[in-house]
C-alpha cells in the first residue's frame, strides 16, 4: 500500500484570508468578563489602558463569523505557514489500529509553536496603532519566542516574564528570546510591585502563569505607549489560532476525510480553540456528531476536577473576572514539564462548550504523557513538546478504542509544537525520574482560598 | 507588489525518486583513495569491513549517473520531505538589494538539519545487509541525532562518538540522542585505544572530528556485526544529499528562475555537495556559468588556507588516504561554535572541482557569522544554525555586491540548519564575547606534522 500522502501542504493560496470566530456560531454565548470592582460587564473601553484597541474590538465581538485578516499579517504567515497536516501512518502501524490518524503539525518555526499564529497579529496591530512596546508573560516560553519573534519583525519592543520554573528548566529560551531583541524577566521578579508581594509570601515560589500575567499588566501600565499581549485564554487568542483549524479543514476535504474525534491538549486553550474552530462550527449546527477531546495534565486539572466559576485570570487579582473552569487563581501548579498546560483557569469559550456538553475532557499523568511522547518521536520522527505530547496520548487513547472495537475511525490531533527546549525533561525521563505528582482534593481547596465570592459563584 | 510565493514545496509526486551521482559528469575524476599500507587504490573488499558492502558500491562508483531511492528510503524521506525552496523577501528588502535571493531550508526536523538525508539510507542499508548495529561520529550533534532517528526508524542499534567540545557546548544533544534509543559517548574517550593515545597526548583538548572518527571506527572494527557510518566528505554522502540540489532545482524552474551563484557553507561538504549537484552538471556540460561559492569557518579554512593533499580522513590515521584539501590531520581546530565545520579534510568530490576551478570559496571570522545569523533570524524569522549561518553570510556579500552593480541576480543559499542546540552560541555573541580566533600560518603548518610523505605529495 503506497502511504501517499504522507503530509498535505496548502498552496499558499489556499491559505485562509479570514478568521472564523467560534463565538458567532455558539447559540449560548458564555459569560461576559466583569469588572472586579463593581462586577458589571467590562466595557471596552476599561479595556483599552491594557489592550490594543483594534485587539479590544475582537475580543468583545461575538456576532461577527469572519474577520479579514490584514494583508501584512497573511504575509508574515506565509513566512511560516502553511503548516502541514500528516497522515499517521508510522503511529498507526506501531500502534496496529484500524483507525486513520492524523495530526495538524505547528511546530515547524522558530518559536517551535502554534503561538506565532496569535503573536502576529498583536504585534502588527500594537504597530498600527502607533505604541512602542508590549509585555507579555511566558510559561514554557514558546509564546515568549513568538511574540518576540513578531515584534522584531514589525518593529515593537517587548518584555517577557517568564515564569521562573520554567525559565530554570529551559535556560535557552532568554538565549533566543535575547536574539529577537526583546527583554525576559524570571517572574516572580522584585520589578514589579505583584512581583515583590508574591516573593514575600514565598520567596523559593518557582511562579505561575498567574503570577506572571500580574507583572505583565503592571508593567505594561506604567507606559501609556505599551501595551500587555496574552498568549492563550482570551477569544482575540482563539480566534487568530483558528487559521489552525480552517487549513487543518480544507487539507482533510482534500484527501476526502473528516475528523470523527478532535484531540487537543488543553492549557488556556489556545491551540485547542483554534483547532477544533471549524469543525464544532458543523457540530453547533448540528451537522456532525464529531467528538472533541480536550487533554490536560493530571498535575494541573482545570476540567477535569476545576470549578466553573467566576475567577482571576492572575495571580494579584488585577485582571478582569473570567466565568471559566479554574483551580482558583491562588493555586499554584506543580513544576511538570508542561508549562504551557500550568495554568489555572480556561478559556471561557471553551469552558462554556465544556459546560454545555459539546466537549469531553481527560487528564494524563506525565511519565504516560512521556512514554507517548517518546513513541510518538521514535515512529514519526518529530520529538513532540511536552504539552504537544498530551494530544498524542489521548490520540493514542482513541486509536486502542478502535483497536478494540474494530471500527476505522478519523482521529485528527493538534501537535502544538516542538520539544527541543525541553530535553532536560526528556532526559529525566529516560532516567526514570519523572515525577508522577497529582493534587490533592485538600491542594485543590487552597487555589480558592481566600477569593471574594461572587453572584453565588463559589469563588 | 505582491510577494508570493514566498515558499515553495514540491508535491510529494514530485520529489526526486533517483539520486543523482556528480562524479558520473565529471571529465577528470578525483583522485582515488588509498590504502595508507600499500599506498595502492583501495578495493571494495578493503572497505567492508567498515561499511556496508552497498554504501561501498555506491561510494566506489564513479560513472552511474543515476541510482533508485529505494521505496523504504523514500518512505522515510515523506516523514521530513520535502523541505520549502524559499524566497528571502525580507532578507532581500532588508539588505535593500536588487539580487532575488532563494534559500533551500533543510533545517525543519527533529535533527534540525539535512543530515537526515544520508541517515536514512545508512541505516536502511544497514538494515538490509542483517547488521545489528552502527558506530558514528557527531561534530555539531546534528549528524549524531539525524542517524539516531534513522536507526530507531529502521530498528538499528547506534553508538555516537560526540567531539568533547560540542558535547559541552550543546549539552542537550545526549538527550535527544537519548531519546532515540542511541548511546552518546563524549570524544576523545578511554573507551578506545584511538581516545587513550589521543587523552594521554593532551588530557584536556576538546577532541575534533577527526579524533571522533577514529574512535567510531575502531569502535565498529570489534563487532562483525556492526559497522561505521560517515556523514560528510564521502562520495556515498553526496550522492545521498543530491536531493537537495533537485528538489531546489525543480523547484526554481516551476519558479522559471535559474540560479547565478549557488552559496553554501562548507566542513565535509555534505550539503554544498547535494545542494550544487544538478547545477554543477549543468557547468561541466557548459550549459551554464553558474558561481559555485563554499564558505568555510577563518578557524578552519581547509579550501582557503589547506594544502590539496593525501591525507588521512581521521586523526589517528587508521582511515583510508583521501587526496583532498586539508589542513592535516593533526590539526585541532579551535572551538568555534560551528562544530559542522570544524573538520580538518573535504569531500574529495569539492576538493577536485575546487581545484579545477568550478568553485570558489572565501572564509569568515565567527562574529561577522553570527551578524549575518542574527540579521537573517530577525527578518526571515528562522535561527539558522552556526553552520547554516556561514552560507547566509556568504549569500548577503552577493546580494551587496548585487546592490553595487545594480545586477539583479539570482541567488541560492542551503540553509543546512537550525540553531536550536546552539543558543550557548548566541547568548555569547549578544554578550560581545564571541572569539574570532584566526589559526597562524604556524599553527597550519602543526596539522601536517609527523604525516608521511605520500606520492611527492606535501604530506
Amino acid at each position: 500500500m503506497a502511504r501517499i500522502p504522507y503530509k498535505t501542504y496548502l498552496s499558499e493560496s489556499e491559505l485562509p484570508k479570514q478568521w472564523y470566530n467560534l463565538r458567532a456560531d455558539m447559540k449560548e454565548k458564555h459569560d461576559p468578563f466583569l469588572n472586579p470592582g463593581t462586577l458589571k460587564r467590562l466595557t471596552a473601553e476599561e479595556m483599552y489602558p491594557i489592550f490594543c484597541e483594534e485587539l479590544v474590538k475582537l475580543e468583545m465581538d461575538d456576532t461577527t463569523e469572519y474577520f479579514d485578516i490584514p494583508e501584512e499579517v497573511q504575509e508574515y504567515y506565509r513566512t511560516f505557514r502553511p503548516s502541514p497536516l500528516v497522515r499517521a501512518y508510522n503511529l498507526e502501524k506501531a500502534l496496529d489500529t484500524p483507525a486513520k490518524i492524523y495530526f495538524k503539525f505547528e511546530g515547524n518555526n522558530t518559536s517551535g509553536s502554534h503561538k506565532l499564529n496569535a503573536a502576529a497579529p498583536m504585534a502588527y496591530y500594537a504597530k498600527k496603532q502607533g505604541l512602542k512596546s508590549l509585555t507579555t508573560e511566558t510559561g514554557a516560553g514558546q509564546w515568549g519566542t513568538a511574540l518576540s519573534m513578531a515584534c522584531a519583525y514589525f518593529g515593537i519592543d517587548l518584555t517577557v516574564y517568564m515564569v521562573k520554573v520554567s525559565y530554570e528548566q529551559k535556560p535557552f529560551r532568554k538565549g533566543v528570546i535575547e536574539t529577537y531583541g526583546a527583554k525576559i524577566i524570571p517572574s516572580p521578579s522584585d520589578t514589579t510591585e505583584a512581583g515583590r508581594a508574591i516573593l514575600a509570601k514565598d520567596p523559593n515560589t518557582g511562579g505561575s502563569l498567574g503570577c506572571a500575567i500580574s507583572e505583565a499588566i503592571e508593567a505594561s501600565l506604567r507606559d501609556k505607549d505599551c501595551r500587555y499581549a496574552l498568549g492563550s485564554v482570551l477569544n482575540q487568542v482563539l480566534l487568530f489560532q483558528s487559521v489552525i483549524g480552517l487549513e487543518s479543514k480544507i487539507a482533510l476535504e482534500k484527501l476526502g476525510e473528516y475528523p470523527d474525534v478532535v484531540v487537543g491538549c488543553a492549557g488556556g486553550g489556545s491551540n485547542l480553540g483554534g483547532l477544533i474552530a471549524p469543525f464544532m462550527k458543523d457540530k453547533l449546527q448540528g451537522k456532525v456528531n464529531t467528538r472533541f477531546v480536550a487533554v490536560e495534565p493530571a498535575s494541573c486539572p482545570s476540567f477535569t476536577r476545576g470549578k466553573y466559576a467566576y475567577d482571576f485570570c492572575d495571580t494579584a487579582r488585577i485582571t478582569p473576572l473570567a466565568k471559566m473552569y479554574t483551580l482558583g487563581s491562588n493555586f499554584i501548579p506543580s513544576p511538570n514539564h508542561a508549562g504551557g498546560l500550568r495554568y489555572h483557569g480556561m478559556s471561557p469559550v471553551l469552558s462554556k462548550l465544556y459546560h454545555d456538553g459539546y466537549m469531553e475532557a481527560i487528564s494524563a499523568e506525565q511519565t504516560k504523557v512521556f512514554e507517548a511522547a517518546v513513541k510518538f518521536a521514535q515512529v514519526e520522527q518529530i520529538l513532540p513538546a511536552p504539552e504537544s505530547a498530551h494530544a498524542i496520548y489521548g490520540a493514542i487513547q482513541e486509536a486502542l478504542k478502535c483497536k478494540e472495537s474494530g471500527e476505522a475511525k478519523t482521529i485528527l490531533f493538534g501537535l502544538t509544537g516542538t520539544g527541543y527546549f525541553d530535553l532536560k525533561a526528556y532526559m529525566q525521563y529516560n532516567e526514570g525520574a519523572m515525577d508522577d505528582y497529582i493534587p490533592t482534593d485538600e491542594d485543590l481547596q487552597k487555589g480558592f482560598e481566600g477569593l471574594p465570592k461572587i453572584d453565588g459563584n463559589v469563588i
